[in-house]
């Protein structure tokens, strides 16, 4: 569906957060070791399926021996580039920018939040968990002298159009999107995972509706 | 990943929702017709594809003469179930599920909603959109009464488990879950959708990384 990182296919990719959440619990638990059988059986793939995804990335684990569960886990935090520092912001404090702000684990991955946006007057000038909302008037020099790296879209579809220019003006290229506006298409040097909930619902509907079939 | 209806693969399900959002857009600019590959160019796939996901599901279009945009999203949306009415409650009332209920166009979806659950005695007896917001004590009367089909789950992962229990017991089998608590091992007989946003910061982290090593 987007961009891949030379061979490796997106599919492979996005089961890389899984592998990662799926090892911290085990870690969590004081698992030190753990057979490509075991880990397939928890995350609800196929043990070659698991075996494959690790070569993809030049293999952790040796024949019947199993994986290292920290060792595992810090590959594959590397390989994810969660180990780095991104300096971030969040852009619309609504609803659902305050739920993205209280609900996500930011610094567990490496972004670390700088900074808030928005444009109702309302807000700006306001505290929020030690941020003072901005508005765009601050914007270009806030990304420069905090050395933003990404920008978390809480916002709307019809406003996000202009909210990433300005974003991509002040330097910006990467972006965590809630709103259906494209990006990816739009500004093709972006890196972009978009959040649409609207499919999520959708997929909920079908398989609702498989099931009644089914049963 | 999870479940499959029949033949049809996950992936092929999880581009549905694309597809549907990709014709309304088209149908709303007054698009009569398109062909597989000018569908395949918006939707960043390949023509192809598009024509071997369509023909999973009985083929919409003739060789050479495209598709009618208002007859697929029809078609589209019954392969969905959207277009039957599912009663649905959110459970948990914070700015997670404040930003749900107001951002979530459930109704377009076939959700149609019925109430709002919370623990927080603070929350319990308020309105919110035009619902009172209910406790457990009201929990088993209100889904039997409501003929409750789906439930929201606005939670943390260290309490869902104890919600999920009460709400399956009150005979409710189908769930968007925002939490990291794994229904669909503990409940086999449940529809479960999940939305893990801590997956797509990491997935945001993998696509700033290898963008950077790219360039």
């Amino acid at each position: 569906m987007s961009k891949t990182d030379g061979q490796i296919s997106m599919p492979v990719i996005r089961r890389l957060p899984k592998y990662y959440r799926c090892l911290c619990t085990l870690e969590q638990s004081g698992v030190d070791k753990i057979s490509s059988r075991k880990l397939a059986e928890i995350m609800n793939i196929t043990a070659s399926q698991v075996r494959q995804d690790l070569n993809c990335f030049g293999g952790f684990g040796q024949q019947g021996y199993g994986y290292f569960v920290a060792t595992l886990r810090q590959e594959i935090a590397k390989l994810l580039g969660i180990d780095t520092i991104k300096n971030t912001v969040i852009y619309g404090i609504g609803n659902l920018g305050r739920a993205v702000l209280y609900h996500f684990d930011f610094e567990k991955f490496g972004f670390q939040l700088k900074g808030l946006f928005d444009k109702n007057p309302e807000l700006v000038g306001t505290e929020l968990a030690g941020f003072i909302i901005n508005d765009d008037s601050k914007l270009d020099k806030f990304m420069s002298e905090n050395s933003i790296d990404a920008a978390i879209l809480c916002l709307p579809t019809t406003s996000a159009g202009a909210v990433v220019e300005k974003l991509y003006a002040a330097g910006i290229r990467n972006f965590l999107n809630f709103s259906h506006y494209d990006i990816r298409t739009n500004y093709p040097d972006c890196a972009v995972e978009d959040v649409h909930l609207s499919e999520s619902l959708m997929t909920l509907a079908y398989l609702m509706k498989s099931k009644d079939r089914n049963n």
